[in-house]
């Protein structure tokens, strides 16, 4: 009898329907002589209402208070889904996280599992039980309930899944699997039907928002092997796991992009030791999150710096370095929010030289301007103006050989 | 400093405005030196609205599970709380019943308190916090929530002030205070300054729904003083606490009534041993609950037995007496679910004769038949024609004296 840990997100539990849907999911898995435990998150809409609750008398709520209240969500879950499982002849039994126990460090809303008992859950899937867990949610040493952040549900799934060695551990969501890019932009984009831990986390990172960064690192971590289905359809979806051999075949896995970013660049910097840290000392100061960074020599005594922001971040960044310009006496300040990342992800790069030049051909022959490059081990990054997103992830899926197969 | 134990019903906490000012009257007590502990309810509504949830997976939710969904209500209401506290600079917070921890029997959906740990909650009373207590709910040995069934947050907050040894148990709601009578039935009704336990334990279960009868036995064992107070006007309510010497001037407190009952005869049974279980016998294994009960010789060898239970298990008792009169060989079964059982409560019948001949008389002025007569120690209860209600309640309030003073 193998061991599974079933994630359902918010849109799959979203109404009384959908989580009867679930368990005869649960059921049918069941039936076939699986043990299954199921990690839910709160139904879809539930959290905002709560929130908008505290927003009403708090404008920044009580962290302690906060967690108590949201942990409510997914608790109404665990219990709805239980019933709904003994309604069609399911034995299950509920927990919250406090009830497992997964025990947290104690930074409410964002806390991190330091440890699970699982004796409780044994003793239930031993005893021919379907375990039912709130997904989101522990407790700290002192018994406070706390709260994992966002898409915290991910992160419980994986950790019970590590914790019990499950065999797999399938996150069910609205999409049946990861796509070599967003078929919303290219339409022959493929259904992936493995992809590594390395690659999917340069995937979510760069905006394929199918799993949470944290989850995909801590499967990692403790050799989860996860899989990405869909909730409404049948299928296999896509297996997330560690480098085989048949997967070096591919050179490159999918093409990810981020529209939310914005460019600043300081030229004519002095070219001086502590550059770095005297531009973006006073950048993360102010809690801006940095993500690209690219520093050229010029042909004389200074340097020009580039990094990229987040566009909400972009106003506040410039008037930053406009003051810290003035300082170093560098020459000045531009900046664009019109531009985009696009990137070419795969451990395929690892042992193949000319991916590279293949994408600054492709780009180059479509007449695309590069604006900044950066590039890690499984990962090419590129800023283009944003007028050229889709057609840049349309010319790279091409050229990389990543569309879907005519039969 | 005097600790006291604050209980907030439904409808005290029904919306975010209502919370803030639940909030303002705790800092208000706080202010004035006091050290108190608040006991919620779910916020009006969705207590509903979870059982509707529930029903629509189940027609009998699993209990166990009913407990974790409907025990999230009051989990709610206490962040909210707390938030609404801190936000008016005042320090709170918050726990579960399962956090107290507030230990109970594993009777899901009608668990009885066993044991309360008061170490939490004396730790931050003495640290200058408010505690806010989730009511209603507990948990038990193996860590399972469990709940106490309707109106169980009354007795949450009594368990809780008897553990801490508060000096008062305030319970507000939506009513100013224990009346003579419904004021609704009689304009004149007074509410009272005090009352004993035994006399509110009669008048709760005759109907004047203010307190949940639990709680009041609750409160009178371990000496707990109770004080019904309004949420939403000033006043001192009404202190339900043992009989002292100034009450026992009263010798009727208040006029109950009680409209859900109906009434069943036997007549002509065969006058043998065994009478009365060969009659009741039958309908408790039903799980029909029977309330008076009134047994005449006739002057025959037979004997007429009557008794009341619940209107809306009348005509499943009655059907269940026919083929009992049958087996029996008593004459018929007769009824009348057009009835109302008006009582007089007071401690002061204990060492005063004559109470019950001015009832008797009162009624009979007024041309009101008495069909059937039930008495305790300090009650003596009679069931009338329904149509006589108002005209009862009326002139028995008036013949004992209970009416508002006019100043």
């Amino acid at each position: 009898m193998a061991v599974y840990v079933y994630k359902f997100g918010g849109t799959s539990v979203g109404s009384v329907e959908r989580i009867k849907a679930v368990a005869e999911k649960i059921k049918k898995a069941r039936d076939q002589g699986d043990q299954i435990i199921a990690v839910v998150s709160a139904m879809s809409g539930e959290t905002n209402r709560l929130v908008a609750l505290a927003k009403e008398i708090q404008s920044q709520p009580v962290e302690r208070e906060m967690d108590v209240l949201l942990s409510t969500g997914e608790q109404v879950t665990i219990s709805l889904l239980c019933m709904a499982l003994h309604e069609i002849g399911c034995q299950a039994c509920s927990y919250t996280g406090a009830q497992v126990r997964i025990l947290t460090d104690s930074s409410h809303t964002k806390a991190r599992i330091q440890e699970i008992d699982d004796r409780k859950i044994h003793a239930d899937l031993n005893a021919g039980k379907v375990v039912v867990v709130a997904g989101f949610q522990g407790v700290d040493e002192h018994g406070n309930i706390t709260t994992l952040g966002r898409g915290g549900s991910d992160t419980t799934a994986v950790a019970l899944a590590a914790a019990i060695k499950a065999k797999e551990c399938h996150i069910y969501t609205d999409v049946d699997g990861v796509y070599t890019t967003d078929p919303r932009v290219v339409p022959k984009a493929r259904r992936l039907n493995k992809i590594t831990f390395e690659e999917m986390l340069e995937m979510a990172s760069l905006g394929s928002k199918v799993l949470q960064i944290r989850s995909v690192e801590f499967a990692g971590k403790y050799n989860v092997a996860l899989r990405v289905l869909s909730s409404f359809e049948q299928g296999q979806g896509t297996l997330i796991t560690y480098e085989e051999s048949e997967m070096e075949k591919a050179l490159v896995s999918g093409i990810a992009f981020n529209k939310d970013e914005a460019k600043l660049t300081v030229t004519g910097v002095p070219d001086l030791p502590g550059v770095a840290s005297k531009i973006l000392g006073p950048i993360a100061e102010q809690n801006i999150e940095v993500d690209m960074i690219v520093q050229n020599i010029a042909d004389d005594a200074t340097t020009d710096f580039t990094f990229t922001v987040h566009r909400n971040d972009y106003q506040r960044a410039m008037s930053i370095l406009e003051s810290v310009c003035r300082e170093m006496g560098a020459r000045q300040v531009t900046g664009d929010d019109r531009i985009v990342k696009v990137s070419i992800v795969g451990v395929g790069m690892r042992s193949h030289a000319g991916i590279a030049s293949t994408m600054f051909k492709t780009l180059a022959e479509e007449g695309i301007n590069i604006r900044m490059i950066s590039t890690s081990e499984i990962k090419i990054s590129v800023v283009v103006d944003e007028k050229y997103l889709e057609l840049a992830v349309r010319s790279l899926h091409k050229a990389f050989g990543l569309e879907e197969k005519e039969e």
